[in-house]
């Protein structure tokens, strides 16, 4: 951990939101009506944006705790059963993940075709989106820094509010917008958009005006990922660019979470926000270079050594 | 059991083959690039043509011995021990499954849009075709008929064999040639083609002409389902018609594997092919009255209800 100044201690992100488990179906092109699609490859791995930023942090380096909704209970709902098994052993902290007896955890199944083009289908049971946590307070108590995606409003208001009071960053994965958006915009010190993200907040398809209107409402760090092309971020009002790192990409599935879980860490470990991003962009273009989702996620030292020769 | 004389005991068929974990996911319209489609309900049942016979004939009453190639070991193989689960809870005995260590089952993902229509990605390990059953002998030891599917030819093979030498009666779901498709033709007693599997086999797209090519091959009995529509079947080179009966689709997913595993399960209480037939018309029509795959599949009592009135 060549950045981090010696003696310091390792830094802990909260990750809070949404995890899925994502079954990958690797074809030749999408499955259609009256064609039954045969997959060369096949692979069942950890999937949803706070999740997979979890295990980019692990990863790296950091100490995770993951907190988030899951259905239940254990040994009933076996889709979270494999999800929280699987943050486990990337060593992340679940014992704050709540369980809700009754619905089944999320799941995605993803055709990805041999253009690296991807399907989605996703079934999430409304009941976990009304889950709040146990006890906020607590989830904050001992992290360095908070990240929090929209896909559970409700869970990760009360955790960003907690945070809040108690004067810790947070970083926003701002998707499509959901309930509270406008509360977690103003709660979170750092916003990070997807580019569908920021066209539906800041109601732009151009990302520079996006970014200007998001800013009328916020004092946040406001910056969009822009799926793999240079990144926009704000600058006292003035648009700036992070160039990308050229690499072969195959696979960008979980690229964006890889970004977001990269750039709190580097926040909490005292970097810049410019430097945050450009070892956040190092990281997410090194995933982007392997197969399987956040399966793909880089070592710091992989980070490290893009960052040297670039 | 009304169809059965009294005293006559239980019938108990074989199912051979394939079983696989069907995912459905209901959806709107299909997943497509560039757009994250959300499922309002999701389904997580066995498939796979044997297995959803072995229970369509439980469901009916019958004894079922399952056999086929899974992947393992359990534990490992979360797939293949939630589809043995699922089999044993509906009082199939698996106990002469084959677990083969190192690959995992086969799981399907299964779209189903608003129209009804399927649209499936499905992964199957090479290396469950290379499995062949341990003592073929022991498995046809003490059953009344064979109903076997041709997606694991090697492993079907050896036990269709043990079963003629022991002068049992074999039904072989016919779908798409593989190999060993002409040694099955005339080992099974009774072909069961899918339209598709007709095509292909009989080398024409006319169901009738497709019937009279495949018995140039076989004598055995022949006949194909017809996706919802009359079924033909051979008798004395005549091609006959069945009626198929009028109900309301709602999911056709699984109905082709209740008439195989009704229609052998009838043949094993001693009816004639023609009353077998449609005894397992009627179970298949009841099947797509209801959503979720073979989680349809009716009871004796609905069948015998549906012929009474019919």
């Amino acid at each position: 951990m060549s950045s981090v100044e010696p003696g310091s201690r390792v830094a802990t992100v909260l990750c809070v939101g949404v995890a899925v488990l994502d079954e990958i179906f690797r074809v030749e092109s999408f499955p259609a009506p009256h064609v039954k699609t045969r997959a060369r490859e096949f692979m069942a791995i950890t999937g949803g944006n706070a999740a997979n930023a979890a295990i980019a942090i692990a990863r790296l380096g950091g100490r995770v705790v993951f907190a988030g909704p899951f259905g239940g209970p254990a040994g009933a709902d076996m889709i979270g059963d494999r999800i929280l098994a699987g943050l486990a052993r990337e060593g992340i902290d679940v014992s704050n993940c709540r369980r809700i007896d009754g619905p089944m955890s999320s799941i995605s199944a993803i055709s990805i075709d041999a253009r690296g083009e991807r399907a989605i289908v996703n079934y999430r049971d409304d009941r976990l989106a009304a889950a709040r946590p146990d006890d906020p307070a607590a989830l904050v108590a001992d992290v360095d820094i908070v990240l929090a995606d929209n896909r559970f409003p409700e869970f990760v208001l009360e955790v960003c509010a907690a945070a809040r009071a108690k004067g810790l960053r947070i970083v926003l994965d701002a998707d499509q917008p959901t309930r509270h958006t406008h509360a977690l915009l103003t709660l979170c010190s750092h916003v990070v958009f997807s580019t569908e993200g920021l066209a539906a907040t800041g109601a732009s398809d151009d990302l520079a005006a996006g970014l200007r209107a998001v800013r009328r409402h916020t004092g946040s760090f406001l910056a969009v990922t822009n799926g793999g092309r240079d990144m926009l971020w704000l600058e006292d009002d003035a648009v700036r660019r992070l160039a990308s790192f050229r690499v072969e990409a195959v696979d960008t599935l979980g690229a964006g979470d890889v970004f977001h879980g990269a750039f709190a860490l580097a926040l909490a470990e005292g970097r810049e926000e410019a430097a945050a991003m450009r070892f956040a962009a190092a990281a997410a273009a090194l995933k982007c270079t392997r197969f399987g989702g956040i399966t793909g996620a880089p070592t710091r030292a992989e980070v490290e050594a893009l960052l040297a020769g670039a």
